[in-house]
């Protein structure tokens, strides 16, 4: 966390600089290189040594915050390929399935790797993201994007089909990002803890009853089925008011939690009842 | 975590009972402790043992599943006298605001603790929440609420007006969730780093209006209004579809960030420009 | 409409009676009856004669506003055994199926008679709705709520299955308020213009799927799914905000329009092609 | 309405072109004329006297559907030089406000006419609105809108500021479209008919709160304020979901009653209580 150590920006550090349009750009501040923006020119040396916060002005004269960005601006800048979580989906679900520093968390697919950033940003530095994907391309991307952020060392990334199982076991909290995760509630299963939390985003409503169905059917219980939207106001204070567009759907989300089948398990207490 | 760390319920594990109707309670597993539901007891030494996620009957016959309960769990179920920040806009405002493993952030008042709670769970173990708050039996009752989670350690509560300042400098979030937070931003100011992110929640458009006209006023850049609303459904399958009713609101979360006015870092880069 | 006419309330006219906590009774102004509030009685005599608008008090000296009940008003508080229509979906589905006075539109079923009550409020004096029940008690529940507004005569009740089809045919629009609307698309494909709008409401989106692909197997055409969701705010103008609750879901309305399946219509305009 | 009337289209009816992409064109039926899609050409001679709701195909062989607009296509497909008010608003409004067949209706500002066409549209043909703009290009512009629906009898325009005052007395609903409208309450008052309808649309919070404001001291009462958001869907029966993008905000809408201010008029009904 740059911002709690240090007060200027330092050569090496991760950097964004907001233009008064509210455009970002995120940098490594490499002395000898040149930020181009559409509204000139911004040479990292001089930037390096300035305090966080500062206002800085381009060659064509044009001024830009300099700031540590967020997991949320790294999240929302990060070099993709495929649709990602949003941070409006992804905070909620971290609270809503346990994860925190520590945990251990299965993900499957990786993609370009936008939850996977926010899962080993939460779960640093002791826990560890098992995240499986199936193609080498994205995978690399995936990789690409969680070293700019310096949390690669969290990540176990793993290239293969997950028909075939995980490798890990009695996990507390597994995350499908897959069309469909209905054909994986056995291998689930198998890797998760005895009450462990179960998560899945899904686009239809189809998808979203058949998934709902089979984890009836493969020993789920507490199933849950949420959306979170984010409203943006513009921030005027002599005139407030909602944006006149919203992202209106990115994806339901779909909570359970793996119950112990057996039923030798299910043990009426009876000694509470000879308390009565 | 205990549900990393053992496959099933141990005497001093906090658990928590949820019956078919989904009504949970949440306890500590103290061997010769009986639980009372409003569908039977529960013998808490015929719970410890079991494996979680198993279900169990009470004396009356009946179902109740034992879940590890999550930060999520306990935050809902948390004893309170105010009104708390709900996790669908906590998650959001930690990503947001940029809180995770080891981060220091400051918070005021500190209220029941819902929101110190899922602070304190972020930052564990070596990170840091500071709490303000004037009233010394909510504090004792947030105290008590981060206890029961074993986070109070990671918590150092405050009790005291916070006009006359913070004692932390150089923080790198601050969360104020106050009836007039514009009363203390240079307070805030103070307090946080260059670059450093503020947050808040208000309920009424009133209140953000003058929140926004005030920061503005003391060198806040960045500031976003934003809503963050959650949609439930009824989880079944052949059956989809939203709860009748939901939340509607609990408040609007306000953001901005640090700005250093000192003039003297508007630093025209020159040998950017002399690169051209 | 009463108010248009007369500036004082007359005997025979129906009248809404509103307390300072919101609540509302609506009555026909008959002399010599009294209104039972809880908190105090009114006699109907001191009522009729004065203007509408006027502030009176009970006996027990509550104050109540004495006002000519809007049609929205009227659907709110009518006597109801089914879950009806609401009119922030009503209002929607008269522009979209373009129901305006003179209207000719069918409907089915008529259940407690909400959405029959804002059809013949659009379409009367000339127009007319044919409404179709299958159940007695329910059609006469709903024939007292229309002669409680005065609109009875614009409503052709009938009492039938309508898998044996409609009698009308060549109406503009027809809207199907049933659990099962896509076993009777045959009857409505027979019913409607060419060109005709077909209007549904569903609660679940198993409903809005089966629908949809019935629709398109039966020659209808623009397929659109909407919902329309109405956020209440407490109307206080130092605080302004949202509502901590609100209905979050009532239907799904789904709107098409009859094609002219014979293929012989479909006609390259080569006079066109000509021209060019 | 010609779909009521009659079987295929006319020459001199309004008709709408629907390309499967879903645009549409809104013309008059003119023989010789030929409309040009960017699809292909379609000779108006070639229209007339089809079905409607037929399937056309221009000279570069596009499907197209030939029916007849409903006001809801016309309001979304006027030609407007202003915002204008949405059907979603306008449905709901025509209802809370109790606009039907034969009402008198005020109206400012006119504008483009949207809010003019919908209001025209629900009191035809013996209701009439009576619309006030200040600038005459809009009017005009508001009136060929309405000739083009057919709809011009049913409006009286007239072009001034209200700040004078409105001709019309004894109205039942008035509807303000304005930046300003806190600024028109007593003319606003000496148009309404007692317990007569007050209606806004406000684009920001600070409008609504300085509306709320002085309603109250305007004797206005029943103030209310309140949202409609309308969440379309992609009609797929085997994909449904919700668009990814929507309209988050077109206005806030206000109502409100008035009052009679009269004191006199507050009679405490004495006879109920002495027959008590």
């Amino acid at each position: 966390m740059p911002e709690q150590e240090q007060i200027t920006a330092q050569a090496g550090d991760v950097a964004m600089l907001v233009g008064t349009d509210r455009r970002r750009q995120i940098i490594r501040l490499t002395p000898g290189q040149v930020l181009q923006t559409h509204r000139g020119m911004l040479a990292h040396s001089d930037l390096i040594g300035l305090p966080w916060g500062s206002r800085v002005v381009s060659h064509l004269s044009a001024s830009f915050l300099l700031l540590p960005p967020s997991i949320h601006d790294l999240v929302l800048h990060l070099q993709r390929t495929t649709q990602i979580v949003y941070p409006k989906e992804a905070g909620y679900l971290l609270l809503k399935m346990d994860i925190g520093p520590g945990t251990q968390v299965l993900e499957a697919g990786t993609g370009s790797g936008g939850l996977t950033l926010m899962l080993a940003h939460a779960v640093q530095p002791h826990g560890r993201v098992y995240s499986y994907e199936q193609r080498a391309d994205i995978q690399r991307l995936a990789q690409k994007n969680l070293e700019k952020a310096g949390l690669q060392d969290v990540v176990e990334f793993k290239l293969r089909d997950i028909a075939a199982g995980f490798d890990e076991q009695n996990v507390p909290a597994l995350f499908l990002d897959l069309p469909s995760p209905w054909d994986y509630l056995p291998q689930a299963q198998a890797a998760l803890a005895g009450g462990g939390h179960f998560g899945a985003i899904l686009p239809t409503t189809n998808q979203v009853e058949q998934l709902l169905a089979e984890l009836e059917r493969h020993d789920f219980g507490m199933l849950e089925v949420e959306e979170i939207m984010l409203r943006p106001y513009k921030a005027v204070p002599a005139r407030l008011r909602p944006m006149d567009r919203m992202i209106a759907h990115t994806g339901y989300l779909i909570f359970a939690r793996k119950i112990i089948p057996d039923c030798s398990s299910v043990v009426k207490t009876a000694r509470a009842g000879q308390a009565d």
